[in-house]
């Protein structure tokens, strides 16, 4: 049985992001992704050509958008970016993991 | 921009599980599932035609296959349930809303 814990086995200090596949499929994957104070490069910007539903399962996140929005999120919270909205990770918090749920679909 | 937050706006009693859709595609649907203490009916058993991942993001709850496998999943605990897997909810903890990320692909 594919199953695990996202909250177990959580690096204190990852030179880079941590992304993990859980599931792969013809049409979908589905990813842990966790951070630990990262953000994306100052002017980089993800643009996808898949829409991405992404989830917080831990710690907090700010999201920026190239039209000038912002989001911030917390555990519980989530946001469905369309496919090639370009977006970058402003911000997660240094105090704990930021433990992510992404679904590329 | 469709985002929300999975832990707000939980009922604390509800007649049956609560499910919402949020993301529908010709490939996946993701939904957020509240469960207040459900469980499913005696002998019932899912049989469903695509997989599923779910994910506790809040309280607890155990499944149980048709196999007689179970599975028991706090906080961050997650499972990809085959197609066709045969599953059941067989408790939620009726101490708070336990709340589900769903995806069917």
């Amino acid at each position: 049985m594919n199953n695990g814990d996202l909250l177990r086995d959580l690096p204190a200090n990852l030179p880079e992001e941590l992304v993990e596949t859980l599931v792969e499929s013809s049409t979908v994957r589905v990813e842990r992704i966790v951070s630990t104070g990262h953000a994306s490069p100052e002017g980089f910007w993800y643009d996808q050509a898949r829409p991405e539903l992404v989830l917080v399962v831990q710690g907090r996140a700010r999201l920026e958008f190239d039209d000038g929005e912002t989001l911030d999120l917390a555990p519980g919270g989530w946001v469905d970016i369309a496919a090639h909205r370009r977006h970058r990770v402003a911000w997660t918090t240094p105090d704990e993991p930021t433990v992510w749920l992404a679904v590329h679909y």
